[in-house]
């Protein structure tokens, strides 16, 4: 912002200089101090919160302006109106006493490389847009690389210079998916001498039906054909994982139709139920046709920098990818979805863009992969910074730790809900969610079931002392419980367990 | 984190406590404030650092750690090596001798807001999962289009109550394109009867030769067949901007060979050289073949706050789409994309999912749009927040005053050039891009000139104390300097001028 204005308005919030300064230094640190202050409070606070708020559709707007204004405030303003308008209208995601979804992990050092990352603003599209943000993401990548025990062959830069493999920092697994999904599918075309996109309609891809909905619509967004994006029945037998004799039986007849399987996605634990896909089983039949095989840990992943949680992932040297979301449980604020491929050229043959405007020396020689070439768009945040500050900040051992403390709280909720013959435990525990529900009592059928459980879902969110999530296993609606929210302790499970079990003696008493 | 851990380790770092607390309030606003001291100096030193840093690839590795530490380390470590190793690689967009690119305008009410929602890490994919977030990002983008005077089509919330238009807050306008041509997509392939998407290799969309490479690669995502991706030419008879006659030739040429126009992208403010479709007259050709028009304002759309620069929207109300982002031109970091459509219900029939475990009361009654269906994935960040604080702390009058100040930079730049014969501005000047050469000098021929040019700037560059881009116009090879950052001055507009000056002086010396 210049001061060549003809006409300044004196703004006084900006000191005394006549001309708008949004940047001014004194104004940032002022605005960012009372920003501290907040969020001081709100994690002091966020316990006493109502976890899920008692508003309606269209609340904030009754509490707000309904049009810009025109003439600058002091920040107070909008601080006070976050306080008084938006924080009783939140969900509060930060809350020790939620449970519902996966909990969104966090940490003083991701907040804090997060707050750099706004501040410096850099657009890193290319290496030389901002050598060490790429860097950084290249660095960041291969160091949880290394905690996930990768195979080299997913690495930036091995022991031995630089490596085939590649990785990059997106917003979301389903941009992780959507990537890969093109790759593959334009490598498939290629493969089969299509003439432009016509053989599309012969494609197929495949996942387990626990997969998230986002996939399949990742697929739509790629242009595979509904009829070729195949859902894979699963059952209590594999417990909801996915069988691969199914998957190659499935395959086997695509091909006899005149098919091409082109790409499969494994997940290492489902959002409904943690359910794990057999990885190295999946990946060798994928291999009969030469299908691109995706994992998606965007949950589970963080745990498997954990020795005893690592074998999920066994047969990973198979696959042609995976992503995982340090920004679920690596204590990494959103967006940071991790993906790693194995031969970084099969994403920037499709995603490539060479503007004149983006040509320099550097990209010219090959010696760099330019970030914006491994995802949908140009711009792009220092994501890598806050990624890396966790890992340089806590180490590995304390990142274990953590891991480790939240499955143990689960694992203490799960015994506790066993030791209860009230419920059952619906699937058995991968990781730190527990799916249960109350069972038949008396002369209950699985409708009255459904109900009462569904009852006390609502009766437990509408307390603002807990939330949770539900999902449906098997037909039968299942409560998820899942553990992990940053300022979680024990006693919030055990508070939780304990409001579950007094709700449910009055559902019960009230059903039967 | 829980306290469960039968083994647990002292960590200094994080008091006395014997568990692990990342989230632990007092450590929250010790790492924040040294972040906040960090970026007080950096925003006070950043005019004295080089813009483009003089490192080579592979740089950063040398500086830090190969592998990720065990050990956890006080945060101060993070901090050190941010200073001592990142800085010094970095491409420093907030410097004021930038003029590279469009700049990443910035503020300190953006940062407070982005902060804050890293600190309160929800992720609103529905209505429930955090209704303020997400009534917050829908009068964000109505507070934005009215300023914008979009017509009342688009808005979420009319004066007469909810509207069936809608926005969203995405990463990128490669998103917005992308989301947008899929919808475009699936309305065609529905409506000429297609068996699955059979019919894509029918469909055909268009775009000027100027438009970002994001915009064809966002087509080639989506599954339209290249031979269908038209480009096309511009010249210096139009500046540069989209030919509606052309348009329309090929368009008619294309329904006679049997192909089904399906999208335009006309651009307000084209990157390369800011050249500016005509909105009206294509949405008038566009429409005779029901095809959808999306405005890709990215950049030049923060300008149309202003009323004198709004008439290059006119014909807005007559296309689907439009986007524009913020993060560029409107003082709101990484990341802020705003696409607005006319009917959301348009985006939400290709992107709407409804996995059982997002199901709830809310969501059933239609009394909400879940924002997770007008994007690519499920989770996101609390994005409207910044944008409302930036809208809510400087009012309209002074977002207009910034726009207009940068203008006004960029026009005494280019009054500078047009007064040294030396020099050409290659084409009018629209916004704050001031797009300029070296003219052929005494016998220079194109290529020399070319040549001298990009000497120029890779001069220029290597001194620090300015970074310039460039682009190809009419075969040309062309500087551009774009005015705007936000620390930027007239006095730092007026340092790069003599620089330009003195370097020309020279590289004219040594070239005749």
């Amino acid at each position: 912002m210049g001061s060549i204005d003809t006409s300044p308005t004196a703004f006084a919030a900006f000191g005394d200089d006549t001309s708008f300064q949004p940047l001014n230094a004194d104004d940032v640190r002022s605005y960012l101090h009372k920003s501290v202050d907040f969020i001081y409070d709100y994690y002091k606070s966020v316990e006493s919160l109502p976890v899920l708020p008692d508003v309606e559709p269209g609340y904030l707007r009754r509490l707000l302006q309904s049009a810009p204004p025109t003439s600058s405030v002091p920040f107070d303003i909008a601080m006070k109106e976050v306080r008084e308008a938006v924080v009783p209208g939140m969900t509060h995601w930060a809350s020790p006493n939620f449970f519902a979804f996966f909990p969104s992990t966090n940490s003083a050092a991701a907040i804090a490389g997060d707050l750099i990352a706004s501040a410096m603003n850099t657009v890193g599209f290319t290496w030389q847009a901002n050598p060490a943000a790429t860097e950084m993401e290249v660095l960041a990548l291969d160091w949880l690389a290394q905690l996930l025990c990768l195979p080299a062959s997913f690495m930036n830069r091995t022991a031995t210079g630089r490596g085939t493999g590649g990785g990059v920092i997106l917003g979301t697994t389903s941009e992780a998916m959507l990537v890969t999904l093109v790759s593959a599918r334009d490598a498939v075309l290629r493969r089969i001498g299509s003439d432009g996109v016509a053989g599309i309609t012969k494609l197929t891809v495949y996942a387990a039906d626990q997969t998230h909905s986002t996939f399949f619509k990742a697929c739509r967004l790629a242009g595979f054909d509904p009829a070729n994006i195949k859902s894979i029945p699963t059952g209590a037998d594999t417990d909801y994982g996915l069988d691969p004799a199914k998957l190659l039986d499935m395959m086997k007849a695509d091909v006899a139709a005149g098919l091409v399987p082109t790409y499969i996605c494994i997940t290492v634990g489902t959002t409904s139920s943690n359910a794990v896909d057999p990885v190295g089983a999946i990946a060798d039949v994928a291999a009969m046709f030469n299908a691109w095989v995706h994992i998606d840990a965007a949950y589970a992943g963080s745990a498997c920098i954990c020795p005893e949680f690592r074998h999920h992932l066994d047969g990973v040297e198979c696959v042609d990818s995976i992503s995982m979301s340090p920004h679920k449980w690596l204590m990494t604020c959103l967006d940071c979805t991790c993906l790693w491929v194995r031969d970084a050229h099969r994403l920037t043959d499709s995603l490539e863009t060479n503007p004149e405007y983006l040509k320099n020396d550097v990209t010219d020689s090959g010696a760099v992969t330019d970030l914006k070439d491994m995802q949908v768009g140009v711009g792009r945040r220092f994501r890598g910074l806050k990624l890396w500050m966790v890992m340089r900040t806590y180490g590995s051992a304390k990142l274990q730790e953590h891991i480790r403390s939240d499955v143990a709280m689960a694992k203490m909720f799960e015994d506790a809900v066993r030791a209860d013959d009230r419920f059952e435990v619906v699937v058995p525990r991968n990781f730190a969610l527990v799916c249960f529900r109350i069972k038949p009592q008396g002369a209950m059928t699985e409708q009255d079931t459904d109900k009462a459980n569904h009852e006390l879902m609502e009766r437990l969110n509408r307390t603002g002392k807990a939330y949770l999530a539900h999902t449906a296993i098997g037909g039968k609606f299942v409560l998820r419980f899942a553990v992990g929210s940053s300022l979680q302790e024990e006693r919030h499970v055990r508070s939780a367990w304990e409001l579950i079990k007094k709700t449910t003696t009055e559902i019960i008493k009230g059903e039967m």
